[in-house]
């Protein structure tokens, strides 16, 4: 097994160039926390703090850099899409009965299903009002847009569990919507607080887009090729659970008439596919090589779309990350 | 038992005075069900066709009449208020485990609670983006605020289940955040929509608060005193959940000391307290006499809180709709 590992955010962008915006953004988080209820304060604090990579306020900051300069917009913009981010996990987590996220115990193994479900909805209402402080309607409008095509991303890949009619071009549209929106507005809508133009705002969505979809790509790879102990969370969840992703699609695809219909049957019967099973396929290889080099062209293509940013060291790091993330791709071929 | 019933929409408001606006209501939640991925349609859309009684429209729409006019952004707000409401009650259902709601099975019951959980937050971002249309922050603002104070309420109404130190003030502030808050931001906005001036609009926000208020006591009292039959929902859950609601709350305070120690004891083993068990507590009719005075107080306030709207048909409906609860909570009485 390979040990590909979740990237730490020291390693997935250069830490030290973002550091005081980032520093910016955890006070501001922890600043949202106390404008809750008293009562309600700790467990949003305890979701806050089990710390993420923050990846989507790294974007917001490093597009703002690059387009002129950070201001506070743009950590205000970096904190309310976390925030929602935050709040679908806490909702995916209470979906995939998980208990253990970034090592610690998830908010529904710690309060249960009932306290959870309402405490993503705090969160996401928080960030919604909260992208009001921009003062324009606009940018309220596209936030609020990206948190719909979340929720509805996530509902069509839970609607479609053990469905083998499943086509790629479903897979691809459900993680555009599930992570690819969020990263595309973190960086689309931060050009836009920098002033850039409209067409600029869109490119830098798009290499939002391309970067979150290749993310859950490889997000789905480390699924069957990670390791759990290193990588904090339970792995080899996505086919119990009946979530056909990439490399399973494509193994679908590659699979001899014999091998499909045991796969199917496996599914199906909503049994455990373990790597054993896997490894037997034969083109199981070539069905994550494959994964790989479609996440590999994405990131390609998102690099164009940084041409609007001109050179600086905030859109060289832009740049640096697609490299890392396709660092960590490679890894997960065998 | 009392034979007192959830009221009908014809029953609660003056229906046809507000019937066209209110055929509008439900042309623009259909309109907006198609607005959502194809793949999610059908269960937005059973969501939004089991009939509600639509009283946060209503009360948008009447004041919208009574200060000048019914356009076409009171009906949008109604549809927002409505959406919201809907989102918070798909969260409710699965927090309860209730399978059955205005006679139909709930949408965790048909589809699971995963469903349910992004369903909820697919109504609830989509009502939040809706809310942009208006084209005010301050709109919008306090759109997401009325949703945050629902969650809040929700959380703390959740968190001091079984909690024998909840007090009187925490459950007025409880219900007050999770049903007060609606009601109130449709009755503010839609005076705020018709261009009253601030104050009007805090009084007309009041009156909704009030009579919000006063519509969660009657429902507090409903589910000890009504008959499930009628009702249309399970009934005597409040205190097999450990929710002490305000007849309960009177009982404790009035009860002897054996008696609270005997009340006290069944709560905490969380063992079902039936009627007959309560109807052995001597003072248990003035519990429910003492909550319904209450919010008989609160709906007398709630119609001063009128005035700014001056003599109109819609602002006697406005008059009427608390008269209308107020008999129901005398039906409450035994």
């Amino acid at each position: 097994m390979a040990s590909t590992t979740t990237p730490s955010r020291d390693e997935l962008f250069p830490f030290e160039l973002v550091r005081p915006q980032l520093e910016r953004v955890e006070t501001s988080i922890r600043e949202q926390v106390r404008g809750f209820d008293p009562a309600i304060e700790p467990y949003v604090a305890y979701v806050c703090n089990t710390s993420g990579k923050r990846i989507r306020p790294a974007l917001a900051i490093l597009v703002g850099g690059a387009a002129g300069g950070v201001t506070g917009d743009h950590v205000k913009l970096g904190v309310i899409m976390e925030l929602i981010h935050m709040a679908t996990l806490v909702h995916d987590d209470i979906i995939d009965g998980a208990n253990t996220r970034r090592m610690v115990p998830t908010a529904n193994a710690k309060w249960g299903n009932s306290l959870s479900v309402l405490l993503g909805d705090a969160l996401f209402s928080h960030a919604l009002t909260l992208a009001t402080d921009f003062d324009s309607i606009d940018i309220c409008r596209k936030v609020g847009n990206s948190a719909r095509e979340v929720c509805q991303g996530e509902i069509i890949q839970t609607q479609r569990r053990f469905d083998l009619t499943f086509t790629k071009a479903e897979y691809f549209q459900v993680i555009g919507m599930k992570t690819g929106a969020l990263f595309a507005c973190a960086a689309g809508l931060a050009a836009k607080l920098s002033g850039m133009d409209e067409a600029a705002e869109a490119r830098l969505y798009d290499y939002g887009m391309k970067l979150g979809t290749a993310y859950q790509i490889y997000d789905d790879c480390l699924d069957l090729v990670g390791s759990e102990e290193v990588v904090g969370k339970t792995l080899r969840t996505d086919l119990v659970k009946g979530k056909l992703t990439l490399p399973i699609l494509n193994l679908l695809e590659t699979a001899s008439e014999a091998q499909r219909i045991k796969l199917n049957k496996r599914i199906l019967d909503q049994e455990p596919l373990d790597l054993p099973v896997l490894l037997g396929i034969a083109e199981y290889e070539g069905a994550v090589e494959s994964a790989v080099d479609t996440a590999l062209a994405m990131l390609a293509e998102s690099r164009d779309d940084l041409a609007p940013l001109g050179k600086s060291e905030y859109a060289d790091a832009l740049v640096q990350i697609t490299r890392f993330l396709g660092g960590l791709l490679e890894k997960c071929r065998r």
